[in-house]
């Protein structure tokens, strides 16, 4: 029985986990905090030894298993076939050789990819998109990140940067983004975006018992404390919801309408918001986008919560080496 | 040698053309207006007239041609598989079964896809875009249209929708497009959308001289008129052209984010408007954009005016009975 290491690296946390060959079986999961702060080689000294635990433990819980690989996903722009992160911002790297550097440690088979696109290549792999043929994906955290997946096969695009949803103009005189441009839906309905137009609102009077939840200081707020007043019947958090829903809305129907999926999966901390933001979501798409498509499409949240990054890691190995997953 | 029939069905010009398989060569190209006002079946018989016409053409121009098929590009939403066109609201057409109704008549091999992704498929394989991997295609006319082509095969998505770049949403609180959607670029950019905003700015007392150039009848003026008096000089025009190239501008950068082309292919009367519509353009997506996603990718005009969806038709007939162009 083969097992492939599946690797997400994030500006939050490192998860590591063994997925059998199949998908079928997801061994020795284990997520620690990225060390950001001390720099990259604590990073890179961090994956190796979760990734070496890992495939310990692995012998250990599964005699007969062979680990043929190592998936790693990572924060972009990368260059896949160099196995280069070329600039990852939360993490302060530029032209980090990643997968050599760990492959080369470790003696294994090793592959990069970008970590939006290992998410929901999981979720079409083993998760809330399985068996579609046209699945867009978005990852809202930190950031807004995304994944295409085409007849079970991930689109880059011609240098590897397809699927910037995140980055997908709802108002072209809107909100500054990070990227430079204004108006991207990842400054609307990011973690922080969403926190940020909450305080806004305090900010300018509303009425909220929103303070309350972090005892009067504002910074504490995030995207949990506005869905948690939200969901205990905060007017002021529920109108910040719906408006997440409504910009959500617009950029799904935008993609909706060009790329016509069947599936559109939204995974990350956003979908703990739950159906409060999903039906309101769902609603807008159905006002903006064109019928046929909508009639196509089921938009679902994500069901590998903290493990879509590790299957689809495994997964793009699999596309990678043996030409699918 | 083989030759195959491409119609390009518009809501004002009937196109008609014979195209050597292997594209090299275009025969008998004719084009008539659509008598739209006389009901579909007047538009049926002038396709059946325009294709009996063209096969004799080719008969007599090129003996040895045999003339194996019809391909036909007609304003969507379609089921190409059954071949319907399912709406078409500038014919006023209603699940009509177009391709067994000219197959019928005409007792020749035919297909159908969508116009637009016609032009765009006909701009990769013998125009501006040919060669590119990824092809993102806008046709701007009456309304705005697009095309996907990955690999030289057009993409669908899973019911025949994809590609309706038109209907980006470029501001959610934007202009009300025909579709029912809030501020799709069609209800920018389309040529009576950009008539419609010169209109707005000169009756809102803007100072200019469009209003000569149409013996003071603002309903006559058209995209066209806002070009020449750009050219001109017109600073008012001048305006309405570079506000154009910044909608466009956004739509692009975000399809180019999603979808990282190596060309994207602009088609229709908007290219007429030359470098002064093309330079700004450039620039928007430059400015809002991701660096890789812009250094990968050229957007130029299409080549083939007028003749690209006749090119695109044969293309399609070759894609969809012989699997490849």
């Amino acid at each position: 029985m083969r097992v492939i290491i599946g690797v997400d690296l994030g500006g939050t946390n490192i998860v590591v986990g063994g997925v059998r060959e199949d998908g079928g079986a997801l061994y020795a999961l284990a997520s620690e905090r990225t060390p950001v702060q001390q720099g990259a080689e604590a990073v890179i000294q961090l994956m190796l030894r979760l990734i070496h635990e890992c495939g310990a433990t692995i012998r250990r819980e599964a005699p007969g298993a062979e680990v043929v690989g190592v998936g790693v996903g990572a924060p972009g722009p990368l260059d896949t076939k160099r196995g280069i992160v070329i600039f990852a911002p939360n993490l302060s790297w530029h032209n980090m050789p990643l997968r050599d550097r760990l492959a080369e440690a470790i003696q294994l088979d090793t592959t990069l990819d970008n970590d939006a696109n290992c998410a929901v290549l999981g979720e079409w792999w083993q998760g809330a998109a399985r068996g579609a043929r046209v699945v867009v994906g978005l990852t809202i955290g930190t950031g807004v990140g995304g994944g295409i997946v085409l007849e079970g096969q991930l689109f880059h695009g011609v240098s590897d940067v397809a699927a910037e949803i995140g980055h997908t103009t709802i108002d072209l005189n809107g909100r500054r983004c990070k990227c430079g441009n204004y108006g991207c839906i990842e400054a609307y309905a990011s973690g922080p975006a969403i926190a940020a137009r909450a305080v806004e609102g305090l900010e300018a009077g509303a009425t909220s018992r929103l303070a309350q939840y972090v005892n009067g200081d504002l910074k504490a707020i995030d995207a949990q404390v506005v869905y948690q007043a939200s969901r205990d019947g905060d007017e002021f958090a529920q109108e910040v919801v719906r408006d997440t829903a409504r910009f959500l809305g617009a950029t799904i129907a935008s993609v909706v309408n060009i790329l016509n999926p069947d599936v559109v999966v939204i995974c990350g901390g956003v979908t703990l918001a739950g159906e409060q933001l999903f039906a309101p979501l769902r609603e807008e798409v159905r006002r903006r986008a064109f019928k046929p498509a909508v009639a196509a499409c089921r938009i679902v949240p994500g069901s590998l919560t903290g493990r879509a990054g590790v299957y689809g890691a495994a997964a793009t190995f699999k596309a990678q080496r043996w030409g699918k997953v």
